[in-house]
């Protein structure tokens, strides 16, 4: 299996310190070693940074955990393989343009038959089941929406169908973005937690650093982080309901949705 | 105008002596202070570091020049903007997905009313006209080939023949690379120069760095390198055509056509 660790916020805000305990769970605290990667989306402009190695030995993952890369939406991945062999090409997130955005995805668990999908429009590179089922959500979307919907309900709607119907094949633990909305969707085990106003000390399971967000943020500030397992022990984090759909835009979950047969 | 950097090689080769003196160019011994990015090739992977920030300057850069990514195929650019603001979405390479092989471009020069020119399939994410002829081109690789072509030489002639349309809007001097091929067009200015054994001694031409090939190659190695200006004193680099279009596949020139009317 992997963990996923997403972010929304209303205004550009780092995510050192969640990706310093998410890191260590590559082959530290955690044996999710296969890989790691991490999406951010700056204005309009996304960049990523993927290593096939384990993020607890990453050079490039130890200069992220002290680098200020401010952003709204966020999305990262720890690997541990188990279809597609480990290489650069299966490390999440994956990301292809449509209406000219940069769509990204990251995803754990195992999707059984979805090879036999048709791609009608986007290829995968690996060969991992997740960079399948994201070329699959992204062409049915493209066909769907030719342009972009003019009413954002429209695409909630239609997203939470798609990601309904992988999640019958299996598990899907999901986080997708568009640089505007977070899309999550909870097959059988996401956690999430919002911050803001009053802010206080947060303290990391897997590494000892504690942070006062006190100092680091302004009232106004609303910051939602989203992961696979709680990243801190000290505050309270909320279970997603199994076949929950959520959308975060600027922190705020903004529409959710609870699938009837959310399993196989 | 901006630099270029390209690597095509038999074997998995770090690019990092050659990345430290570009860098030096990115507001240190020259003006292209308007962001940096290098992709690399690594088996079917692919991927990319970009920084809207003066590559001098940067951090991200700093890491890279002594992180030995190894790989075949390398593009690698320094940003003066001329038009597009200073932003991460207008840094190059950019990058798109066809056929399930990641496509990557960076272009030094400008293109009179390239944004006028219907994009039929892939989207520009920000505003520069390198990104709209990348679109543009590999859009009609695209229309012109749904799947990849059996002969090789028909791709060489296609992309040729579109790279030579889009010279005749003004200065286009570009790297293009499926992490196979690394296809390159001269308008007016490009240098090249292949190592082989032996090998020797090289000393940058920005930075006070001296490296002898000898202890670093293995006999059989072929590692071309593409860039705008030299980038050592003691080799002698070879100038491209004005009006060259060239392939070179691990480390090769294996192909070559100089357009009769290279620019308008």
């Amino acid at each position: 299996m992997c963990e996923l660790l997403g972010m929304s916020a209303n205004v550009p805000t780092d995510i050192c310190f969640s990706f310093t305990g998410l890191m260590q769970r590559g082959g530290e605290t955690g044996p999710h070693k296969d890989g790691w990667g991490i999406g951010f989306y700056e204005g309009k402009g996304y960049r990523a940074f993927h290593d096939p190695q384990a993020s607890a030995n990453s050079e490039i993952a130890r200069l992220l955990q002290g680098y200020s890369i401010k952003s709204k939406n966020v999305i990262s991945h720890i690997r541990q393989a188990n279809r597609g062999k480990v290489a650069l090409e299966n490390t999440h997130p994956f990301a292809r343009e449509l209406w000219g955005r940069i769509w990204s995805f990251a995803h754990n668990g195992q999707l059984k038959g979805i090879k036999q999908w048709t791609l009608p429009h986007y290829q995968p590179v690996g060969t991992s089941d997740s960079e399948h089922a994201f070329c699959w959500l992204l062409g049915t979307i493209r066909e769907e929406f030719p342009k972009p919907p003019t009413q954002q309900r429209q695409m909630h709607h239609f997203i939470s169908q798609r990601v309904g119907e992988l999640a019958q094949l299996g598990v899907f633990n999901c986080l997708i973005s568009d640089g505007r909305s977070l899309y999550t969707y909870c097959s059988n085990r996401l956690v999430w937690i919002t911050r803001k106003a009053p802010f206080g000390p947060a303290k990391l399971i897997d590494a000892d650093v504690t942070i006062d967000f006190t100092h680091h943020t302004r009232p106004d500030d609303i910051v939602t982080v989203i992961s696979t397992q709680p990243l801190t022990s000290n505050e309270q984090w909320q279970n997603m309901a199994k076949g929950e759909f959520s959308v975060f835009i600027s922190g705020g979950r903004v529409w959710s949705k609870i699938a009837s047969r959310p399993c196989s």
